[in-house]
């Protein structure tokens, strides 16, 4: 139960005494329906229960962080949800990979121009 | 229900009959028992229906490739799932984006250096 004695966010919602023990009330404080709400509706209750319990409690909090960020992920996005962002950003990394051997060509030509303008003692524009 | 008049991998799994409109078929052929248990342990029957459901049928082929993806991230990574995956990309795409900016900032100091050789006919090695 959350520190002022009101039920927390799950136990609100899903209308349930908050006992002492309650597995949720640490993460879903009383105020914050919204992300109870969003992991509900995409893991529902029991696999939440299973997939906390699975978890170290020091672990649990950024276990509740990840699940809420996954859970409003697919909620904006019922397709690919988590995975279309994984791709938008393999798809940045591949770009930037390009770009990167791109610039060190670049440099390297340039490192041999400089080399061969400094072993002729000069240039002739 | 599958091609071959077989159970699709969800019914054989949840014990119940297969109908010409089960929703899993299409996407849980009958030898596809892993996936289908995945996606189960993470998300649960009655979840995966509604998001399904909530998906035009020519989208849900991708959107069970995103859950079966999603799902066996959770399973590997039980504390951050997908969302680790995300930070480790995030890190990497900021790392080249770094490297890229120095490679741009030497380009830059040899492309001047290029110029002022030329500009004064030569260099005094």
């Amino acid at each position: 139960m959350s520190v002022n004695c009101s039920p927390c966010a799950s136990c609100k919602l899903l209308r349930r005494r908050c006992s002492q023990n309650c597995l949720f009330a640490p993460y879903f404080p009383s105020n914050d329906l919204h992300n109870f709400a969003m992991v509900h509706r995409v893991f529902g209750c029991s696999n939440l229960t299973k997939m906390l319990k699975d978890v170290p409690v020091e672990q649990r909090g950024d276990a509740v962080k990840s699940l809420v960020y996954e859970a409003n992920a697919r909620v904006r996005n019922p397709v690919y949800g988590c995975v279309g962002i994984i791709s938008n950003l393999e798809i940045q990394v591949s770009e930037l990979q390009k770009q990167l051997a791109i610039a060190h060509a670049e440099i390297r030509t340039m490192k041999m121009q400089q080399e061969f303008m400094f072993i002729n003692g000069g240039i002739s524009p």
